[in-house]
């Protein structure tokens, strides 16, 4: 999996935040929005940035790890969601179609055959990765194969004309995963990494927490970035891993959504750090180890804290318009000297 | 003013949350998005919530107290800011024309003769409060005929169709007002309500918090609350709260904005505590004393945390999108039953 590049040309840093500061309000008083507004401005190199056909990719995957009983919900629950992705009837169908985003359905590896539906584009690589505390969840082929489904995905986004793509992912059990996969990256311990997930009571926490202990002391984290994605992986987390760095290549924007994207987040940035220029942090889960996540990332402040912790990628739906409000208001507002206004100077 | 305004009725609570907490989620995972729709559809009492004609009315006025040298911008700042309303270019305008929010425009007391427009309301009291170092910034009078002016205003927006109300302000020195009237509401010291406003510096910073000071002992703490407002409060200030207690009494949404309409609301508050159950607060304002005045008003989380200091009204349009996210999920995803889903128990 080589994907090259760029880190972001901050060449019109100056004229873009000189444009930002002779808009007619206080300097700085758009707090945020005008950090955005900078950044995508320089991803796409122009002082007239657009945003065109924004797009939500949810990946769905099951998880061998279910087998350990860390999850609130039954493994079926994920094709079920799908299915209701499909009917349009989910929170994610809900938010993108208030916001015009369009949404893309992914079946990576669901244990479930699906009908033939239009919907739903299948890059399944398995029924299923295997449970990585008895053995490692996929082979460094499969991963490999998930992330290549993913970037070539992406690739026909962009080609088709979309610049900003969010991910968003259902998987019965993959907040476990996504937390293994945290404490491989980062070396934290076990109890820092899980949390509640969909809504595991105390028991359940602990049978999460001791599978992720479990699987540490099997593992270990001594292997590459690549390997420790297979190892402890899923395979919608892989597909976003993929699809992340090929949407950087592309200098497209990424909206990163919460616990499990912002974990593919940190496999893609483990094999290329540069992916993450291309980055807006949409929301805080209130799954509580994201805030350890987004610490390892070196994130400060992300658009959202409404104690969200859906997945489907609903917290970087819920954050667009936030996106689409810096865009605009750079593009859009008046300067002091169109309108011949004093400047407090 | 006497305005009656009903507590919500909590009647159908338990089925607003059974219609909740059996879409297809797990429970609570949509955070604050599942307050407010319950809020919302208590206020409305329905389970199907709709938002109706939003407006943000932005008023504009002007404060003696800026002979005290407390802003960073020369007062005729106001009435060209309200030019740039009229004009369309500034961040108020933008946000509202992104989100189909209608915009109204009213001149409350600033310190200019304006054309005949029919794009500014003229609910002018007089040009310019006096500066409360010296007098009284009102007197009550005036200060009723401004609320007044405010609850007919809104009364006539609530008469042709709109449920949804947000408020914004424009006017040089008003945080150094707004701060006053957070010492009279709160007894909290001046250092520990004034801030920096559109962007004073240091020696700026020390006129404000004396300019308070002065004030403070000049007319005390002691008066009843609507003569708090006369003696420390602008227009645009007493107008705001005269149409939030007006839109209470019509049982709208009203959408709270950062420090100024935050300082209004205290007012409103102050003279009828109900008000309160009808707002949503849109964000936390980097104007610091803002934090202060939402304690005061038992306030403990904000849709939006983006260092926004811009006022106009700018917090309110930036998270309407999240309260139409919370009404479309409550009204449009599917239930476990809808579609068969397991739901876990």
């Amino acid at each position: 999996m080589k994907i090259a590049i760029e880190p972001v040309d901050q060449t019109l840093s100056e004229q873009i935040w000189k444009k930002i500061d002779t808009k007619t309000k206080p300097p700085g008083s758009l707090g945020q929005l005008e950090k955005i507004a900078a950044k995508v401005a320089l991803i796409q190199g122009t002082l007239k940035p657009v945003l065109t056909q924004p797009t939500i990719v949810v990946v769905a995957a099951d998880h061998g790890v279910v087998a350990e009983g860390v999850a609130a919900y039954p493994q079926e629950v994920t094709f079920q969601m799908v299915m209701n992705f499909v009917g349009g009837g989910a929170a994610i169908n809900v938010f993108a179609r208030q916001h015009g985003i369009n949404l893309k359905i992914v079946d990576a590896g669901v244990d479930y055959d699906f009908p033939d539906l239009p919907e739903i584009i299948d890059l399944k690589i398995s029924r299923s990765t295997r449970n990585f505390v008895e053995e490692t969840a996929m082979s460094v082929a499969e991963c490999e194969r998930a992330m290549c489904n993913g970037a070539s995905l992406i690739a026909n986004l962009h080609h088709d004309g979309c610049n900003v793509v969010g991910f968003g992912e259902m998987g019965i059990g993959n907040t476990t995963t996504a937390a293994a996969l945290l404490a491989a990256y980062t070396g934290l311990p076990a109890d820092k990494v899980v949390g509640r997930g969909t809504g595991v009571d105390e028991r359940g926490l602990l049978r999460k927490q001791m599978a992720v202990e479990k699987a540490l002391e099997k593992h270990g984290r001594g292997m590459p970035a690549l390997e420790k994605l297979a190892t402890y992986g899923g395979f919608e987390i892989a597909t976003i891993a993929g699809g992340m760095l090929q949407a950087a290549s592309n200098r497209m924007l990424i909206l990163v959504d919460g616990f499990i994207v912002t974990a593919a987040l940190m496999a893609a940035h483990a094999i290329n750090p540069d992916v993450l220029e291309y980055c807006l942090f949409c929301h805080t889960s209130n799954e509580q180890a994201h805030q350890a996540m987004l610490d390892q990332l070196g994130i400060t402040e992300t658009l959202l804290n409404l104690d969200m912790r859906l997945g489907e990628g609903t917290g970087a739906a819920v954050a667009y318009p936030i996106i689409t409000s810096s865009i605009a208001f750079f593009n859009e507002m008046a300067s002091f000297q169109d309108i011949g206004l004093s400047d407090g100077s």
